[in-house]
C-alpha cells in the first residue's frame, strides 16, 4: 500500500533538496543524478527494497548498488531519511569534507548500507552480478527461508557505455540472474553533453540480445515506476528497467542539461528550485511530515526481518549460515596435514599445478569457495576438488565459466565477497591483470577477500611472447595499497599462500603462479607457516656470509643454484624467499633485521632475482645491491631459451655477483 | 574474377598445412583458428584485400587486423604465400622460436604486413576502429584519389566477449565507419569448451542494436563468402560478417572441438589431415601450382598501386601527404615562440589548463593531431585550437567525443597512430589509466605515438575521493617499457613536454596533469628544452649544499618552498624537477652525476617529493634518502585539506629533512 502521491512527491523532493544543498555547501559534486532519480529511488526504497535501517547487516536484505556512484547524495539522502544511524544530518552537511562519511563517492568502508564502493563507472553493475550469484548460491545451500533477496542497481548512461557492462550483462543474462534488476537512469545526458555526441546505440535491444528482460517507465510517474518494477520482479530473467528521467529534475532553468551533472546549481537556481518544488524548508532541514513518512517506510523491513529471525532460529543450519556470513573459516579447517604430505613426498610441479592440488584440499573441505576462470580453466588449474559448474539450472555449483571476461570476472568476485557467505577466487594469465586492474584496485579499497589466481607469471610462459609475458605486472600490483601479492616458490609455499589468502578477511590476494615446473625447495617440516612473515631464510650461508640472495617464485630455485656456486668459491650466501613483500614490510624491525641485516654493502651484498622489472627492488637490495630482472618487453621462444637469453641462469648471475664483490 | 574453386581449395589448404605443421614443429600454438578461417582468408586476400606484397608500406593499402592474434599462423601463411619478403619459409619453420619474426602472436615491429600487435583479445578490433577513423579523416583532407581504403578484421568469439569490443563497436557504429568490416570466426568454441558454457548472447542482434550492418555466410563456401563480403562492402554502416566455420577444419577427428584451439594436433592427426585434404606435400613445402596461384593474387594490388602512384604524383598535396604518412612534423613547426611568451608573462594555472593552452598552439599549426576525451572534455581540457568534432557527417573534424569508453579510446588511438598520417591524443582522469592500461601497454609495445592526456593526477583532485585519486598510477606507468611518463610542473614544462611527445615517433607518452593551479617556476629563457633531459636543476643551492630535493609536477613548487625554508636555516638545497624519469635514465653518466652527484648520504641528503606512492623512489634518493609520498588510498576532501592531511606542506616536510640531517 503506497502513501498518497502528494506525500510521495515531498519525500522525493527531500532527496532533491538535500542533494542540491549538500553539493552547494561542498561547492562540488553531482546534483543532477539524485534529483533526476529521486522519484524512482523513493518508490524503490519505500515499497520494494527489503532492508531494515536498524540492522544494516541483515544477511537477507536486498542489496542496493548505486553504480552511478557520482550521484552519491542519492544514497546518503536515502540512508539518512529512511533512518539509518549514519549518515547524520551533520555528516551530510559536511558532504565531501575531511572526516565525513559522506565522501565524494560512496565508500563501503565508511557507511553501513553502502554495499559497495562505486564511482569508477560500470563496476557497480558488474559487482551486483556477483552479489546476485552469491544470493542464488546461498539460497541453493540454505533455502528460501533464510536466503531470498534481490539485487537492485541504479546505473547511468556512463555505466552502460563502459565495456565492463557488456561483460557483466553477458554473464548475468547467461546465468539467468532473475533477481537482479538494473534501474537505468535514462536521461540522455553525459558530462560532455547529450548522449548523441558519442552513442547511437539501442540499449534496450542490446540488453534483450544478451538475454535480459527489458521494461520502460516514466521515471517521474510513481504508478508507472511501480508497474515497471512489478514487471521486472515477475520476470525470471534479469531485468533492465529503463527509467526515462530528466536530469536535475526540479531545476527550472537547468534541468535536462549537462549543467546539472557535475557542478553545484548555484544559489540563485537553488532558490528557483525551492520555488518550483514548493519546498520551503531551510537547507538540511526536513519537514516533520516528510521525515515521518520516510521513517515509516522502515516498518516493512523491520517486520520482515523479525519473521526472518524466527525462521533462522528454527533453521537446522543456523550456526553454519552465521559462520559463512561472518566470513570465518570452520575451526576444523586446516591445511597442515596436507602440507606435511607435501613435505613427505617432494615433487617438481608448476605452482599453478600446486595451486590446483591445494584447491583440491580446500574445495573439498571448505564449502565457502566459488572458483572460476576467464576461459583458461585448463591453464589456470582453477577447477579442483570435484566442484561442479554454477549454471542457470544448478545454483549449487561452485565453479563459474566466466568466459573471456577478465574485468567482469574480477568485479563479480568483488560483489560476491561483499555480499558475504562465499569466498571467490578466479583465474587468468598474470599479464591480463591489466584488463581487470581497475577491479583489483576496488578489491583492495573495499577490503574484499578475493583471491586472484594469476598464472603464467613471467617469461617462463614461453612461446606466447611479449603480449602474454608479464614484466612490470608483479611490481605494479605490489604498489596497490591493501593488496597482497604472493609469489610462491614451490608446492609448500603455494599451500601456505592459499592458507594466508583464505584467512585474510579484509584483504584481497594476487597469487602469481608459474606455467613451468619448479623443484620443491621446502623439504623439512616447519613449526609455522613461513610464508606468513612475507619472507624467510630458506638457506643460510655455509661459508662466511658475503651475499644475501632475495628471490621470489620460480627464481628461488635459481637463487639456490647461485648460492651453491658461490659456496663452492667460499662465498657464503643466504637465500631468502620473498613470498610477499607487503607481509614482510609488516614484520617487526627485529625480524627484518635478522633476515636482511643492516650491514655495509661492502660486507654483505644483497641481490634480488625476479623475472620481471627491477624497478623498486632497490628497497630490499639497497642502492649498492644488485638487481637481476628484465627491464624490456619479453620475446617469443621456449621458456628455457628465454631464461637463457635474459640472463636467468646461475652461469649468468654468479659472475655478476663476483664482479660486484670484487669491484 | 576468381580462380577455379578447386584451386582455391588448395590455396586454403596451404594455409591449413603450414599452420598445423608449424604448430607441430614448435610444439605449441593454435592451429584451430587458421584452419577454420583458411577459406574466408583465402577469398579475402585473393579477391578483396587491397595490398601489394612488394610494397607493404603503401599508404593506401587496406588494413588487415588479425584481432584473434593467437591464430598467428594464419597471417604468417598469408604473408608468405602472397609474396611478402618476410616471413620466409625458414621463418615459418622456426615459428615461436627465438629470433624468428613468426612470434607466438603477431608483432607489428617484427613483420611488415602485420599492421598491429594482437593477442590480448578484443584490442585488434578496437584498434581497427582507429584505423578506419584515420582513413576517413585523411580521405576528407586529401581526397579519394589517394586515400580510399578499407579496414578488415578477423575476430573470434573471445574478441566479441571482451568488454572492449562493446566500446569499439559502439564508437564505430555511432561514427558510421562503413569501411570497417569485421569477419567473425563464428565457430562456437572457446578454450574452455563450447561457447554455451559462458554465453547466451545473440551477437548479431547486439551488433545491429549498435548501428552495425550484419550479414552471415558459410565460412567454407567461397561463393557464399564472396556474397557476404560484397554485401558488407556495399553497406554504408560498418559490417559484421558472421562466418560460420568449423574450428580446425580439415582435421577429421578433432575439427569442431576445443582440442584444436591451442595445442598441436599431433603427428597422427596431422597425417589424417593430409589424407583428408589430399595434401601430399611435405611439411613446409608448397606445391608449385598452389604457390603460383597465391603469388598471382598480388597482381591486382600491384596494378592498383601503380595507378595510385600516378594519381599521387599528380596530386597537389603530394609533399604534405608524404610528410604526414612519414610521421614527420613540418619543419616550420615550433613551440619556441609560444614558450617565450609564457616566460614573458608568468601565470598560475593548472597544468591541464597549460596543456589546453599548448594544444591551442599545436592544433592551430599542426594539422596532424586528432584529439578527444572519454567524456571529460571540460575536465581534461583537450578541445583547443578551434578544432571541430569528427562525426559521421564531417570527417574533417579533429576532435572525437569518445564517450565513457577509456579502453576503447586508447585502443582507437593506437589504431590511428599505427595507420599513420595522424597523431592522436586523448584524455581521461589519470586514475582511469587502470581502465585502459592494457591498451597503453600495447602503445608502448607497438611503438605507437599516442599522447595520453591524463589529468587530475593526485589527491589534488580533491573531493572525488579515493576512487578518483591516483596513488600507485604514476609509478606503475613508469615501469612499462618504452612508455614516457611526463609530469610537468608549470606552463613552460607542459609546453616542453608536449613538444617532446610530438617528436617521439616511436614512443607513446603519458602526460600527468593537475586539476589545481600551480605557480609558474620557469621564468627565464633557456637555450634548450630542459624537460628533454628528463630532469634538470631548477634551483641551485645558495648555502653549501646539504640537500637535493627531487620533485615532479605539482610538488616542484612545494620543493622550492621547502628549499627556501632550508636555505633560511643555512642549509643549501638544490631543487631538481624530475619531469620524466625515463628520459633522465637515458642521459649520459656525466649529466646524471652533475644533477645527482654520487656523494655520501651523510654529506648530501636526497629527498623525493611526489604525491603518490614512495615505491621505487629509492632509485633516485638512494637507500639513505628520504621519500615523501602517500602509501595508502586517498580521501574525499578539498585539495588543500588533503595536502595538509597527507603531509604535503613545507611545514611538514622540512622538519623531516632536518631530523634526517641531524640523525
Amino acid at each position: 500500500m503506497s502513501l498518497a502521491t502528494a506525500r510521495m512527491v515531498q519525500m522525493a523532493n527531500a532527496i532533491r533538496a538535500l542533494s542540491m544543498d549538500a553539493v552547494q555547501a561542498a561547492n562540488s559534486g553531482h546534483p543532477g543524478m539524485p534529483m533526476g532519480m529521486a522519484d524512482v529511488a523513493t518508490v524503490l526504497w519505500s515499497d520494494y527494497l527489503k532492508h531494515d535501517p536498524a540492522a544494516p547487516d541483515w544477511a537477507d536484505r536486498d542489496r542496493f548498488v548505486l553504480s552511478a556512484g557520482h550521484g552519491s547524495m542519492l544514497i546518503y539522502s536515502l540512508l539518512h531519511l529512511s533512518g539509518y544511524a549514519a549518515p547524520t544530518m551533520e555528516d551530510i552537511r559536511n558532504f565531501r569534507q575531511l572526516g565525513s562519511p559522506c565522501a565524494g563517492h560512496p565508500e563501503n568502508f565508511l557507511l553501513d548500507g553502502v554495499e559497495s564502493t562505486t564511482g569508477p563507472l560500470g563496476q557497480g553493475l558488474a559487482m551486483a552480478v556477483g552479489m546476485a550469484i552469491a544470493e542464488r548460491h546461498l539460497n541453493a545451500g540454505f533455502g528460501d527461508d533464510i536466503v531470498d533477496h534481490r539485487t537492485w542497481v541504479i546505473a547511468g548512461d556512463g555505466c552502460l557505455m563502459e565495456g565492463i557492462n557488456h561483460e557483466a550483462i553477458g554473464l548475468a543474462g547467461h546465468l539467468k540472474l532473475g533477481r537482479m534488476n538494473v534501474l537505468w537512469d535514462d536521461n540522455n545526458i553525459t558530462i560532455d553533453g547529450t548522449t548523441d555526441l558519442s552513442t547511437s546505440e539501442d540499449i534496450k535491444a542490446r540488453y534483450e540480445a544478451t538475454g535480459w528482460h527489458v521494461v520502460s517507465c516514466d521515471g517521474h510517474d510513481f504508478d508507472d515506476i511501480r508497474r515497471a518494477l512489478d514487471e521486472a520482479m515477475a520476470d525470471e530473467r534479469p531485468s533492465l528497467v529503463a527509467c526515462k528521467t530528466v536530469i536535475g529534475k526540479g531545476s527550472p532553468n537547468k534541468q535536462g542539461t549537462s549543467a546539472t551533472h557535475g557542478a553545484p546549481l548555484g544559489d540563485d537556481e537553488i532558490a528557483a528550485v525551492r520555488e518550483a518544488l514548493g519546498w520551503d524548508a531551510a537547507p538540511f532541514e526536513i519537514p516533520e511530515q516528510v521525515l515521518s513518512d520516510w521513517r515509516g517506510t522502515a516498518e516493512r523491513g523491520s517486520a520482515a526481518r523479525a519473521e526472518w529471525r524466527n525462521r533462522l532460529e528454527a533453521h537446522g543450519d543456523k550456526a553454519e549460515f552465521e559462520r559463512r556470513m561472518a566470513g570465518d573459516l570452520p575451526e576444523s579447517f586446516s591445511l597442515d596435514t596436507y602440507i606435511q604430505s607435501l613435505i613427505d613426498e617432494p615433487q617438481k610441479v608448476a605452482t599453478r599445478k600446486a595451486s590446483e592440488m591445494t584447491l583440491g584440499e580446500i574445495n573439498a573441505n571448505l564449502p565457502d569457495t566459488i572458483g572460476g576462470s576467464a576461459d583458461l580453466t585448463g591453464s589456470n588449474n582453477t577447477k579442483a576438488g570435484g566442484i561442479g559448474p554454477f549454471t542457470a539450472d544448478d545454483r549449487s555449483g561452485r565453479y563459474i565459466y566466466y568466459g573471456i571476461r577478465e574485468f567482469g570476472m574480477a568485479a563479480a568476485m568483488n560483489g560476491m565477497a561483499l555480499h558475504g557467505g562465499v569466498i571467490p577466487y578466479g583465474g587468468t594469465f598474470l599479464v591480463f591483470t591489466d584488463y581487470c586492474r581497475a577491479a583489483i584496485r576496488l578489491s583492495a579499497l573495499q577490503q574484499a577477500r578475493v583471491v586472484y589466481v594469476m598464472t603464467h607469471d613471467s617469461i617462463g610462459l614461453g612461446e606466447d611472447g611479449p603480449t602474454h609475458q608479464p614484466i612490470e605486472h608483479i611490481q605494479s600490483l605490489r604498489m596497490i595499497p591493501n593488496l597482497l601479492v604472493m609469489r610462491p616458490a614451490d608446492t609448500v609455499e603455494t599451500a601456505e599462500c592459499w592458507d594466508i589468502a583464505l584467512r585474510e578477511k579484509d584483504r584481497p590476494t594476487v597469487l602469481a603462479l608459474t606455467r613451468q615446473g619448479l623443484p620443491q625447495l621446502r623439504t623439512e617440516a616447519a613449526s609455522e607457516n613461513l610464508s606468513r612473515r612475507g619472507a624467510y631464510r630458506l638457506k643460510a650461508a655455509e661459508s662466511p656470509r658475503r651475499v644475501i640472495l632475495i628471490a621470489t617464485g620460480s627464481e628461488v630455485s635459481l637463487a639456490t643454484e647461485c648460492a651453491a656456486e658461490l659456496e663452492k668459491a667460499g662465498i657464503g650466501a643466504d637465500v631468502v624467499s620473498m613470498v610477499c613483500t607487503q607481509l614482510f614490510d609488516e614484520q617487526d624491525d627485529a625480524y627484518k633485521a635478522e633476515l636482511l641485516p643492516d650491514v655495509s654493502p661492502d660486507e654483505t651484498l644483497r641481490v634480488s632475482i625476479e623475472a620481471g622489472t627491477t624497478f623498486g627492488w632497490d628497497r630490499y637490495t639497497m642502492t649498492n645491491g644488485l638487481r637481476i630482472g628484465i627491464d624490456r618487453f619479453g620475446a617469443s621462444a621456449p621458456a628455457g631459451d628465454l631464461f637463457e637469453k635474459f640472463g636467468f641462469t646461475a652461469d649468468a648471475i654468479v659472475p655478476q655477483i663476483m664482479n660486484k664483490l670484487n669491484g
